[in-house]
């Protein structure tokens, strides 16, 4: 078994509402040091080995994970560099 | 500046239904393998450098970006160990 994580953001010119939001809020609570926030998400994956497991990831990304027309995404494999 | 990734997952005995949708997703498009199936969320911060950052991340993470009744948090400060 193997764990995965795909981190998913935002392209960056794409405007992201939530992370204005904290940002916004952060400063309204006093952290006048925070001048932008962005917000991503990750999905841990436990998966069974087998062959061509960083192409089937890339696939998986490209067909549910993640919106290729405005998130970029990233993988680590747990152990493969 | 410093840039501040706050990492957010559901504490382990916490239900995460999207995570469960993306693994049954996944498994009808045909990829068996994936077994479970987790999601979180990070923040990435832009921060002046001052004093006591860690402490001051500490806080907004415990007032603000993350519920500590359902969710632990982690956070990497670039360039410091």
């Amino acid at each position: 078994m193997k764990k995965v994580t795909v981190y998913i953001t935002l392209k960056p010119g794409v405007l992201d509402p939530q992370g204005k939001a904290i940002q916004e809020s952060l400063q309204s609570l006093g952290y006048q040091e925070v001048e932008d926030a962005r917000v991503g998400k990750f999905i841990e994956l436990q998966v069974e080995e087998g062959p061509n497991i960083e192409e089937r990831i890339t696939e998986m990304c490209d067909r549910l994970l993640a919106n290729p027309v405005i998130e970029n995404y990233q993988f680590d494999l747990e152990g493969v560099k």
